[in-house]
């Protein structure tokens, strides 16, 4: 449950729960892209709140044997995703192109969401470094298009900046990836209900939604 | 296009095409079963014709470095994919086991399904397969298992699985799988339009019927 508390209804107090369900992603991951755009309206429309919790998935990748992205390691695999997820964004009238390289990396973008989501700007920055990159082809690491990006969002730069890299904030990452891994999240996005349950891929977003709703 | 042909109406020559898609599925393939459930009334409401086409994932995963399902090579996701696969099934209302071992060894159902796709019960002898396979518990490796299936489609055993058997057959599954490769099929099941675009999981068959559709 993600927010609690009581309404007063004609002298009757209403318990009321929200539901909640967490959004992990990787900013160098492509499916996150198109659940990042699409998280926030469905949420609202099923009644449940979203907690974006970036990570890296560098680690659990590299615990699996990998040095790179899979899409990199298996040809086939990744030369499908790509006309997969072109095929997904034109049906979602979602722009899109392919991040050169790939994958970025994410890290400078991931610690600076984490400054932003301590402030009430979190998910915006989120969605205009996926719009950065999947987009506008820029690289997110790189500070000055991560400034950019801020300023964007008619936010000062240099202070977010600044907070995310303080030792309080890398720390925080390297948490949160660990916390993802002790999740056995294996890849991104991953979809994960108050109660546990796991869901992953784009794919899969309407139906965790529906499942933090009913439980 | 799958089949084409004429038909007369108030004089007039009509042409009409039925769209095709191919269905390329490994019988120890955990997705292909609910595909395999799925896809004959999904096409028949979208007006396009199906193709069966069993392969072997094995020589595939090989050449992506395994010598075992993914599922077992990762166990993260390994551990996902039952849970994802026991919530699709209880959503689909279909039973689903576990299969013990996993996975199964296909070639036997295989050959079968070609030799029974040569007549004309070879899409009922592919859901009879896995509906042994994932609800009946029954390994698939067994040849009173697979002649148990066929007695079941009111067929006999023993012609058909000679005919599995034969240099004709065994050299036809290898050039399906051939086949399989040479389109980059990477896994299952995997649906292919007659334009060559490909759609990898059963999450994508809804979209692979409506692209055929309109192709």
């Amino acid at each position: 449950m993600g927010s609690a508390g009581l309404w007063q209804w004609q002298g009757t107090a209403l318990e009321f729960r929200m539901s909640r369900l967490d959004f992990w992603f990787d900013f160098a991951s492509t499916y996150s892209y198109p659940s990042a755009m699409r998280i926030v309206p469905l949420a609202r429309d099923a009644g449940v709140t979203i907690r974006f919790r970036p990570f890296l998935l560098g680690p659990i990748f590299k615990a699996q044997g990998w040095d790179n992205s899979p899409f990199n390691v298996y040809e086939a695999k990744g030369r499908y995703m790509w006309r997969d997820l072109e095929r997904l964004c034109a049906d979602l009238s979602l722009p899109f192109r392919k991040p050169d390289p790939f994958p970025q990396h994410s890290l400078l973008a991931a610690r600076t969401a984490l400054a932003a989501l301590e402030q009430d700007f979190g998910d915006d920055f989120c969605r205009a470094v996926f719009h950065a990159e999947f987009t506008e082809g820029k690289r997110i690491d790189d500070p000055a298009v991560i400034a950019d990006v801020i300023r964007g969002l008619k936010r000062e730069a240099k202070p977010l900046l600044d907070r995310a890299q303080s030792d309080e904030i890398k720390r925080r990452l390297r948490a949160q990836t660990e916390e993802a891994a002790k999740l056995r999240i294996f890849g991104a996005p991953t979809f994960v209900t108050t109660g546990g349950e796991l869901f992953w891929g784009n794919d899969r977003l309407e139906q965790a939604l529906a499942w933090a709703k009913r439980n």
